[in-house]
């Protein structure tokens, strides 16, 4: 495919389509949102508004990080402040899918729609890429970011239009496009992250607590795993206990699981053998955050899993 | 230690306390039980009665696996079915020391205090090991065959006396024991296999169902690491479920754990750097287990962790 031609196409559907409208984009962080969020700029300069939701359910450092990433490119990004919103959505849910549905309805309805209703806005740039979409037309599941897929419309719903320049492209498609968009290796060459983000990595209930865990789980899986080259690394938090001993006396402590996969797009996944050292460390590493006694590494491909849990 | 000396002296420990009496032991299968059978035997004869006691939590073919080795070595032992008095003791519980409980207690006080009753028994032989006693003590478990290191007085609470030939030897020595003893090598070489068996090995409650998956787990697990030389290997089930994909469609299943440790007397343990082609083929074959769609690998040393999860 030629990919210079194709970025070209994409900037002028988006001018042709938002005309001298604003549109807004939120920023993840991820290559997808990234990729859009140059894309977007290109087409339309002042007139893309690009925030960044802090949801609470990010990682270490992150909103900082990626605002800091975008204004050294001279791309302004606006963090917004969300994170009470999306918690107190999360309050005592423990369903994966009620969960996914909490983070795509606090996004879309309760922070889009208050963006949209005081910028003006009427179109939504959107990072969904066509595994996003072949998924949740599949039944595996519902992506946080499908709606016309799933029979709702959007500026119906919650007044605006989704564009989604990626929707024809996979994952190895979209870094591809970033390379072309020149982006720093920081950003195309980043793993794949989801967007309901470490509510995904904790099965159960999202509480402050349990965040902070799979945070400091997740923030030293990524430091190990920088380097391995594999296209996905995780922690997850599961509810289970499981008996330790800590200074000598009985714990019933929490289990965090390591996951880090070897794919091309997501579609299937197997179980990377990592060198035995960097998996003890890790494991020593994990079971010091407080509370955790337990950690445990993922063997199984994609199918019969998914890559994430929830 | 001189363990030929050792073997006679409790040989002549147990003849001198029991007398003319009768006494009564349990065998499971595992080294330490096995041990206090031959070492019963070889003490008191046809005075002794052993019984395998099947409470619903053996794995696959154990209990005829089991009374035929001893058949084999000219000592009798009869198979008690009390399936349903332990599934009914287990009902509805899931805290670990909830179970361990429910099954100490249908164990000394429904099944044994029957067979006393019944068979004029007053004494009974007890595999326990110094390694039982001391995590007991120190609180980090209570094991199923503790009562005098509890505080309970077996004679007053159950109506028999205790004795424990191994209180003073570890795993090791307890093999050593077994060697002296002629113990044919599918016993002494046995891995550990706990008391409360495939109980222990389930977190959350036993079921039938939830004990037929951990059983065909452990038979995979058992086939695939009976040759790899670690101290213990095992299955162990969740009550955490995960998102997978199952011939196209969204799939919400159980996780297995695969435990496989190295350790000398059980008081420490590492897990074992196992083949990754084996570690795939276990995953592969556990996760074809009806309704489980992740395999893990526990990589915690204890401690944290103990060997068991409950």
């Amino acid at each position: 495919m030629n990919y210079k031609a194709l970025v070209e196409e994409k900037i002028e559907e988006i001018r042709e389509t938002v005309g001298d409208g604003i549109a807004l984009n939120a920023l993840s962080g991820g290559v997808d949102s990234s990729v859009v969020t140059v894309l977007g700029h290109r087409a339309l300069g002042d007139r893309l508004r690009t925030v960044f939701v802090d949801n609470a359910l990010m990682r270490e450092g992150e909103p900082q990080r990626v605002v800091g990433i975008f204004a050294d490119m001279g791309i302004p990004v606006e963090r917004i402040d969300a994170r009470a919103a999306f918690l107190d959505a999360l309050t005592g849910l423990t369903d994966p899918e009620d969960k996914r549905n909490a983070v795509t309805d606090t996004f879309y309805r309760k922070v889009f729609g208050d963006l949209v209703q005081t910028g003006g806005t009427k179109y939504l740039l959107h990072g969904t890429i066509l595994t996003d979409i072949e998924e949740t037309v599949a039944g595996i599941k519902r992506q946080h970011n499908i709606l016309a897929q799933m029979g709702i419309d959007p500026e119906k719903e919650y007044g605006y239009h989704v564009l989604e320049p990626l929707a024809t492209l996979r994952k190895d498609g979209v870094r591809e496009v970033a390379r072309v968009l020149g982006l720093p290796g920081e950003l195309t060459e980043r793993i794949p992250f989801p967007g309901p983000a470490l509510a995904t990595r904790i099965v159960g209930e999202v509480t402050p607590e349990r965040l902070d865990t799979v945070r400091a789980a997740t923030s030293i899986v990524e430091e190990e795993l920088g380097a391995s080259g594999a296209f996905q690394y995780m922690a997850v938090l599961l509810t289970d206990k499981a008996t330790g001993i800590r200074d000598g006396k009985r714990e019933f402590g929490q289990i965090v699981v390591v996951r880090c996969i070897d794919s091309v797009d997501a579609r299937t996944a197997t179980a990377v053998e990592l060198p035995w050292d960097v998996l003890h460390r890790i494991c020593q590493r994990v079971t010091a955050i407080e509370g955790v006694n337990r950690c445990l590494y993922d063997l199984t491909p994609k199918p019969p899993a998914t890559v994430e849990y929830v």
